[in-house]
């Protein structure tokens, strides 16, 4: 495909990220037509040079890739049912949150009408979607993807396939996301601990930011590990972490902060420790979480 | 003090830190004395060109600064003892990990004995001694740091004094610190996820370095919040994690992994939107960790 081919694409879903990959795409001098169920999301694109569809179904028939980017699954398969019969040969990308399952169930939505499917997901705000280190993943039709990816490309240098499964992006959404919310609370105890010394919590950014530096340095070591599954080289051993965590609860009870959500963490350390992972790698504790107690 | 002062210094306590930290002080050309418990770790220092003490009174009487790095401030003041009386008028230094109240409690110490008292931090790994962006910071006598601030600074270019107060290092230590184990368990779940489908945990690798950039940029923004008390401007809010823990306990029961220290998290969850956080930043979930739930 030479560097002057410019697929036409369609653009459904005009939010804050729908707008803003409809015009990296009208900034790079593709064909653009976009549809949303509130019109007037259009006007700004059709300003620009985007084709303002009337019904979804002429939003699809005018281009062979169609992006979708909507709430969820089950929003993308109701938007798009009156268009079903438009949908047939085109390549679909979904651009969403949600589940594993979820994807897999687009996925066989999209084979029905016969339509050949990525789903993905943009990692990062839509102000820096078309920047050349922003990052998007697909998961899907590997065809579909090397057709497509220097018109993917568009949106974000960093454009990735994961493989031919409908719901790797979906699933890598999950496995990297989760780690958002626990790592928040760290900060947010913190930021409570130091505060309740009459310091801010802006003081703590700069060390937390340099924190965070160091856990992103050492991950290629703990993937090896648990890779591998030899633990037998720790840098930090499960040991140290049950001490620590003890300290931490000790601290918690005593600045008046709920510390409670740390007690399973606690919990599992001990399981480790009886698996007899004292010694070895925190790594370990992926084989304990791969060991699910019993729900009481 | 002009460039060419080259205060003498003791370092107490080889293990790999201590003996980085002399080793530091060795090439930046102070007068080094170097005492240890097992005399052996100070051979490679000696060669380099540190004294050895042959008790540890006399490595405190050789220098004007004494920095001490055992593993704990109980093992500290155990060393320290029979060196009592050469403590007095000179500035200790101690760097090990313990708790605030261990700081104190150390600080205390050191008065009783009439020297005066740093307690420090080195935020990073042995082989990064000395390296111009490694972060140490301190907390005690600031006439101690401002008279030693360029001796310490040997140690890293980035040596910061959070305060007066003797036990604000070991504060951070914690308030920074505890963001590490619930990350970890955050990337080990998700290792745990793509492993049980095949994958590779160093697939996430790059994924989870960029996400934790992203966390990073987003820390000032978050200080602010909990600086001002208002959490009414939401990049992301209360709900969208609420639904977002609900997933990923659905999908680690599904995946068959232990995803029980998720449920405190949701708890907490629920509890701030019952205080009426729905729709505020989940920075606000700060002021839930503020309210301890009474113990059953």
């Amino acid at each position: 495909m030479s560097v002057n081919d410019r697929t036409p694409v369609t653009v459904i879903g005009l939010g804050a990220m729908g707008s803003a990959l409809a015009e990296a795409f009208l900034g790079a001098g593709h064909p653009t037509t976009v549809w949303n169920r509130s019109g007037e999301k259009a006007a700004p694109l059709v300003a620009k040079g985007a084709r303002h569809a009337l019904a979804v179904g002429e939003a699809v028939a005018a281009s062979p890739l169609v992006v979708v980017c909507l709430t969820t699954y089950d929003a993308t398969c109701a938007v798009l049912e009156p268009a079903s019969a438009e949908l047939a040969g085109r390549a679909l990308v979904t651009l969403n949150t949600g589940t594993p399952e979820g994807a897999r169930r687009m996925a066989g939505w999209a084979r029905e009408r016969g339509a050949r499917f990525l789903d993905g997901a943009v990692k990062n705000v839509p102000p820096a979607v078309g920047a050349p280190d922003t990052l998007l993943y697909y998961g899907g039709d590997r065809e579909v993807f090397d057709a497509y990816e220097a018109t993917l490309r568009v949106l974000g240098g960093d454009t990735v396939h994961l493989g031919d499964e409908p719901d790797l992006a979906a699933l890598y959404e999950q496995a990297v996301g989760g780690l958002l919310l626990p790592a928040l609370l760290g900060f947010f105890q913190g930021a409570a601990l130091v505060s309740a010394r009459g310091l801010k919590a802006d003081t703590l950014v700069r060390f937390t930011t340099k924190w965070l530096e160091m856990i992103a340095s050492e991950l290629p070591a703990i993937a090896a590990e648990i890779d591998s599954g030899d633990y037998t080289r720790p840098r930090a051993t499960v040991g140290v972490f049950h001490q620590a965590v003890a300290h931490e609860l000790q601290l918690g009870r005593e600045a008046d902060i709920d510390v409670s959500w740390h007690l399973p963490m606690y919990e599992m350390l001990e399981r480790a420790i009886a698996d007899g992972h004292r010694d070895h790698s925190v790594s370990a504790l992926i084989e304990t979480l791969r060991k699910p107690v019993p729900q009481a």
